[in-house]
């Protein structure tokens, strides 16, 4: 090896290679003896970030097991930055309480900890993103995640990790594909531990820190948390057949129509009635996108969509599914629905069918809080899919539990109104005023189109309850569009 | 919504969401009308970096096309940031004499442009990467490609691309996973525009901005450039015997056995003897990781690996198994070799055969010039899986072309000496002195170990060349260890 100068042009100062010893054997490993040992490799401090994906849905046991975890060691004041909360997740709320947490962020907020936010325990304001915000927000480093906790139902010794297998399998893991791409450390939470390198590889070693091995990462009959069959009941298919003269009138269904629902019974029941369509008249879709269920890939099998974009399995036979049909492909969080990267997924659906707690006469659409203001869930994608679709469709029944749901002003703002094109109901449909075009399509294939205050008029009528005022107390949420502005806050309930 | 706070503790200051109009269709798309409409999309300035994968190896059309169009445009003073470059690149000399290229880093340089670097054409040093040195330069930020051109053998309008379909299929697309992670724009060339979304993705549509079709990216017998059959030759038989023994006689060969070969013949015929010496004894090996051949494919089909972990397909038997067969998976280059990700592929490498131009007294091994100090290549991931792996084996006949190989000092130091365990060739093996209780177990299975002094003298002997004293003009090229370390200098030729 021949001296080197300090440095040379174009190149900058040479840091000679200094020769050095090799250490040979054992094989190296990233397992380490259990949580805690993954937990202090970590180097976790006050204040620090966790994030957890939700791809076990209300099955997860990882979180609580790592939060849990956390809060033996005394640690304060730590964020959870969850792609979502489930009922599950209960045990979160003592670890606020006892101020192990004091910040949660997440898309979607559902059960005890949505109720306990709502009564004021988190002393700094929750944080709702839309699934592409949270993206947005990871690769804008508005978030920086100190440890991701990757529930992994198989994992080899180097952190490879697969969601399509072992007993815990969950399928696709497009969440935390997102938060390992930027997280300080990630630790692989696995109950499957298979000889390396494991098989069906969803996430790569290079994006893993640690691997522990747990008896369970959680309860595989949670995954299929809420129905996921098309609903059956007559009112229920009214509204389904409505959306899908809705859809089939707008000019979108044909060869290459993409589609996304929600995995509700009502969503499903558009689905098919969709399907159906389709089926008649020869049309062959591109995809379906979103959380997928069985129900989804049925469609799939029977030739009336190429292939499935799935970000998270809602239930085992998506799961079995993505396993074995290659047309079933899996998409990161970004990929899915970031605003930032220049054209996702969502950006290429032609129709979303989404649901609502309350739509008001702005079109705009609440699913965060339910009447009375207490926290019940959040966007997830509702507002990502509703900005990127051709043809956004809220369906909602003019009433629920006594109150109305097409309201004079949402009680929380999740997806604006300039995003949703059309609410369809069981006493008509309503059609966003900005979409002229649209409305006499609609009325021309004979829809039973009306403003929307006519609805909203109907829904009070029907209602048993007033609409309940906002809670007035202090902020203890705030609701991020995808592009991190705000667009509506949450306050306390109980103090006036 | 509610009048908005300017800001909320432990969330600062709040952006309210301002509602806009919504555009709906056309459906989005990422397809650009040709090459310079993607160039012009990506604001390309005199000296931006622009970066190419070698997939395609010597059949690859595309890093030619983009520089033909960005030196027609009069961009001047390009880095070329490619992985690899073959002699099929040779246009690029021209590009650099009329100064549209003044900088040039990859990790293997072949063929022409090789030997206008070594005759002083580029104005600024060549920098000469390990595959996992240059994942870990671009995760470091040391290099920021500006634009990243994919060679994307499928790819539909949004930009997903897969590697292993299409007429210029070429399987895994492990280098560009790395490149277009972090570009500040990614363009994807293909020949094959297929509807969206594309199957089997290889790389996301959330890492491409730009789409162009092209009439060809390459030509598909290119790709299997040099033979990808064992040797058959007695030296080289008698050579991959010795490695074989070595290996058996090391105390690795068990099961859960990893293995890494390059493509040349020499070390499959070391595979093809590993593989009996498995399949005789029954042992059941773990993976075979690197560039992959149609032969890995065999020793997978034979049962004798349970996987093969591929960055890049070396011949396209190898793309049909990439394509088929889930065993068969893709690694990006930072997960296969890169040294800041805590444990790569090459990590985990039992065994490794490496070839060499010259090796030295101390082990060190030059893969980089030949004899008179001509640049013909590269460390690619030669130092990378010297350095992981438990067994490192260079394979080497005493001399070539009249020059000695084994010599007393390397004419480039690529790998470093403390990385190779084992030089083996036909007048017998030397052991590294560090590695004592290595050189007794091989000595005890009665291979002929001899220390290496002696191997240098007989090559000295047998050689008709004396060995060429090193070029002494500018430094045209500097050789980086994997994590940024100078390890030698490659100076201009034929100035004495």
């Amino acid at each position: 090896m021949t001296d080197l100068p300090p440095d040379l042009p174009g190149y900058g100062a040479l840091r000679p290679y200094r020769p050095a010893g090799v250490t040979r054997g054992p094989r190296m490993t990233k397992l380490l003896a259990d949580l805690d040992a993954a937990i202090s490799a970590c180097d976790l401090r006050d204040g620090a970030t966790v994030s957890f994906h939700h791809h076990l849905r209300n099955g997860d046991a990882v979180l609580n097991m790592v939060m849990a975890a956390l809060a033996r060691r005394g640690l304060k004041d730590l964020h959870v930055a969850a792609s979502s909360l489930f009922p599950v997740h209960a045990p979160l709320v003592e670890h606020i309480r006892n101020g192990t947490v004091s910040r949660i962020s997440a898309a979607f907020i559902s059960g005890p900890v949505g109720e306990a936010i709502s009564t004021g325990v988190l002393p700094l304001p929750a944080v709702l993103m839309t699934h592409g915000g949270r993206a947005r927000a990871l690769d804008a480093g508005d978030i920086v995640i100190d440890a991701a906790f990757v529930a992994a139902p198989v994992a080899d010794e180097m952190g490879n990790v697969s969601g399509s297998m072992g007993a815990t399998a969950c399928g696709t893991l497009g969440y935390p594909m997102t938060d390992v791409a930027v997280a300080r450390r990630t630790v692989a939470i696995t109950d499957t531990l298979v000889p390396y390198p494991a098989p069906a590889i969803d996430i790569p070693q290079g994006q893993v820190d640690h691997v522990v091995q747990v008896p369970r990462i959680g309860d595989p009959s949670g995954i299929a948390s809420g129905t996921t069959r098309p609903a059956e009941d007559p009112v229920s298919l009214a509204i389904a057949d409505s959306a899908a003269r809705t859809i089939a009138a707008s000019g979108l269904l044909n060869d290459g129509f993409s589609f996304q629902t929600g995995a509700g019974g009502a969503s499903l029941a558009t689905a098919a009635a969709v399907g159906r369509q389709m089926a008649s008249t020869g049309v062959t879709g591109s995809f379906c996108s979103g959380g997928i269920t069985g129900f989804h890939v049925e469609m799939l099998r029977a030739g009336l969509f190429r292939g499935l974009l799935d970000v998270q399995c809602f239930d085992l036979e998506a799961v079995r599914s993505y396993r074995d049909d290659p047309r079933h492909q899996a998409m990161s969080a970004a990929t899915y629905a970031a605003p930032h990267i220049g054209g996702a997924v969502v950006d290429r659906v032609d129709a979303v069918v989404l649901g609502a707690a309350e739509v008001d006469l702005e079109f705009n659409v609440n699913v965060t809080t339910r009447a009375g203001g207490v926290l019940i869930g959040g966007s997830g994608g509702h507002a990502d899919t509703a900005a990127g679709a051709q043809l956004s469709i809220v369906t909602t029944r003019l009433t629920a539990a006594g109150f109305a749901k097409i309201v004079p002003q949402v009680g929380t703002l999740t997806t604006p109104g300039p995003t949703i094109d059309v609410v369809v109901t069981e006493a008509g449909l309503a059609v966003n005023p900005a979409r002229t075009e649209l409305a006499e399509r609609l009325h021309s294939a004979g829809l039973r189109v009306r403003p929307i205050e006519d609805l909203a008029r109907e829904a009070a009528t029907a209602a048993r309850q007033p609409v309940p005022p906002r809670a007035g107390g202090r902020v203890v949420a705030i609701s991020e569009y995808r592009d991190g502005s705000v667009t509506d806050l949450v306050r306390q309930i109980g103090t006036d």
